[in-house]
């Protein structure tokens, strides 16, 4: 038989798994499992009536251009879409800054393709997305992470990373940064501190990848949509680099995103995308423009924020009752996940194991860390289950220790 | 302002742009162009009605599973439609041999990914899909285009550009055809070269990647099923991997495809597919498999040949009638493309200019090669147009000269 390993590209045989996906193929077809895993949204929140509707009505017209292939750019009218979608956050896009991607992990893809070098600094939170990590370390970035603080990253400790890496003569060339209820710990970065790396990537002359998918995912009980402002709408100098997804605010099926860049830039990705896909889904896009002109994202979006702020407080409550001893977590103020400390002598990985076999599973802490620690963290996600299924879920979680 | 230039990876620098995208952009907008530029199929032989009908099932359903994220394999039961479409060309093909990828060509950029290191070398057909040419060109493929003959790629030829590689100390990783109604030359493999090509592969141990869109468009006074039987259902080597579409048989707008290849390998595009894009399209692969499953595609298939066959005619009619004296070219048995050498003193690029002031577009042949030649063919695509425009376009291209 034919031997491939000899094969293999340089990238082919390094390539990084997504901790996440991984996980998702550990847990297929096992219907007894309550899952905190993946960041799924719940589906229960979709908009079916009118996505069904808007989507009979784009294939009843028969529009050539709705079946066909499409600009690698994106559908137009969904990008004039996108720009009032970005306007209304204080984002000013003009249609050569725009991109449509396959979700924000094209968006995140396109940007290492691109613009990482092999042995290019990338700096990430400490934590980070694991769909980064593996975007990143695809193209043999060098991945540092920084630590974070109640409010985000820490700023002394960014400086310090950058010093130390261009003292070692490495090109830093990105700091990848999910500012709104991050994933996973679903810190929400402060006001100052925005200002403060917008400036700092200036000093420094790095760019920042600023990816958003929670953003209007806020809980009203304790942050305000001005909290969750993204850099990119206080930025002078074309520093900032960001990406949107209609995966959280609509549905992830349709893997329809874009992103927000300095014009030169998109050409570029735009000849990457061309490459990659030729075009993201056609009826996609058409289904996610109608969606976005006759408001059916706008007037979901409260729904979704109460909706998720519910599951929290139940998640929050069930986990004090039954698990206040074992775990330590900050109740974030959005998002979907709950980000949890071990006590000392428990492991993520032993922990994981024993949920399993208990009927319960989360993604283990140290999946989310580029420099090999985080094994006393958990990420607990839930958005996707139900309350019931949470309350179950924790239950389950305390029977393992 | 920000220099971008400083950021932009070795591969941001010299990315390569496809040729018949960026003819898209020129001619978008002007409604007044006949165009026999891109490869599109006839929007008017979608099977809207179909369609319409699926999705509206599918959205009132309202199953979790088709707006949510999914696995990066792809849907499983679409991967099941997809083994029995193989079957029917006598592939058999077990589910870990294959992969959901966003169209052909991302199967195409993760072969490139996964298996091309920097300064590796790609045999291709001379000339070749341009598509090909800048997924291999973007992660620094060296190219080596193979010249063909009225039956395909010549054999000799081939063995020749492999020897002269290895004797230079290079890898020759893979060989990349299009071995039905190719694009752009529309030429159809010989049976004979096909069986040679395996024991080619094998014996000078490469891989073939074998990308077939065009495979069920024969035109019946032509040529037969029979002669399109791909390599890969007689690969017992496992030296070929098998890309195919629902692109040309239901529409290019759902951005589905698939990839079959040896187990070993489908786990490796699996991983780099996940860092890409997370999974394809999830209402679209449901669609797709619906589509399958119903019947719809093998309805189909029997009209599309014969509105492409009668398509080519027209085509084929016209030039004689009009540009017999300037133009020469062998009528195609199957697929979208009439490929056409031009008279001692014409170049492609010229005629193009030319073309356009006269309201008629094509793609220069020299796109397609991948060693600065070609510049005496130009490609004209059949399968968009109406009959109409094809002998309106044809007129016009006369009066070019």
């Amino acid at each position: 038989m034919t031997d491939y390993e000899k094969f293999l590209s340089s990238t082919g045989r390094e390539l990084a798994e997504s901790a996440i996906r991984r996980m998702g193929t550990v847990v297929a077809g096992r219907t007894d499992l309550v899952s905190f895993a993946p960041g799924y949204p719940d589906p229960g929140l979709f908009p079916w009536d009118d996505l069904r509707d808007i989507a009979d009505g784009l294939l009843s017209l028969k529009e050539d251009g709705t079946l066909q292939y499409g600009p690698t750019r994106g559908y137009a009218p969904l990008l004039e879409a996108a720009r009032a979608v970005l306007g209304a956050r204080g984002m000013e896009a003009s249609a050569e800054e725009l991109i449509v991607t396959s979700g924000s992990q094209q968006g995140i893809d396109l940007i290492a393709r691109v613009l990482v070098s092999p042995g290019d600094v990338v700096l990430t939170e400490l934590p980070t997305f694991t769909g980064a990590i593996a975007a990143f370390r695809n193209v043999r970035a060098d991945l540092i992470g920084v630590r974070q603080e109640a409010d985000g990253i820490s700023l002394g400790h960014l400086d310090e990373a950058w010093l130390e890496a261009v003292r070692a003569g490495k090109a830093v060339k990105l700091l990848y940064l999910v500012p709104n209820f991050q994933n996973p710990t679903g810190a929400l970065l402060g006001r100052g501190k925005r200002t403060a790396l917008l400036e700092w990537a200036t000093r420094r002359d790095v760019l920042i990848v600023e990816d958003d998918p929670y953003g209007p995912l806020y809980f009203e009980d304790a942050a305000t949509e001005a909290d969750t402002r993204p850099l990119r709408a206080d930025d002078r100098e074309g520093r900032v680099l960001y990406l949107n997804t209609v995966s959280k605010m609509l549905a992830p099926g349709f893997r329809v995103g874009w992103l927000l860049a300095p014009a030169a830039l998109i050409d570029r990705f735009e000849t990457a995308k061309q490459s990659t896909d030729l075009t993201s889904g056609i009826l996609d896009q058409r289904i996610v423009h109608q969606a976005l002109v006759r408001g059916v994202a706008e007037r979901l979006a409260p729904q979704l924020r109460a909706r998720y702020r519910e599951k929290r407080d139940v998640m929050d409550e069930s986990l004090q009752r039954h698990l206040g001893d074992r775990l330590s977590w900050t109740s974030p103020k959005g998002g979907f996940f709950i980000w949890a400390r071990l006590r000392a002598g428990d492991t993520d990985m032993v922990l994981l194991e024993r949920a399993l076999a208990h009927g319960v599973v989360f993604v283990a802490g140290s999946a989310f860390f580029v420099n090999g620690g985080g094994h006393d963290t958990i990420r607990l996600s839930f958005s996707a289950p139900s309350t019931d299924q949470i309350e179950e879920g924790v239950r389950r979680l305390a029977a393992c220790f």
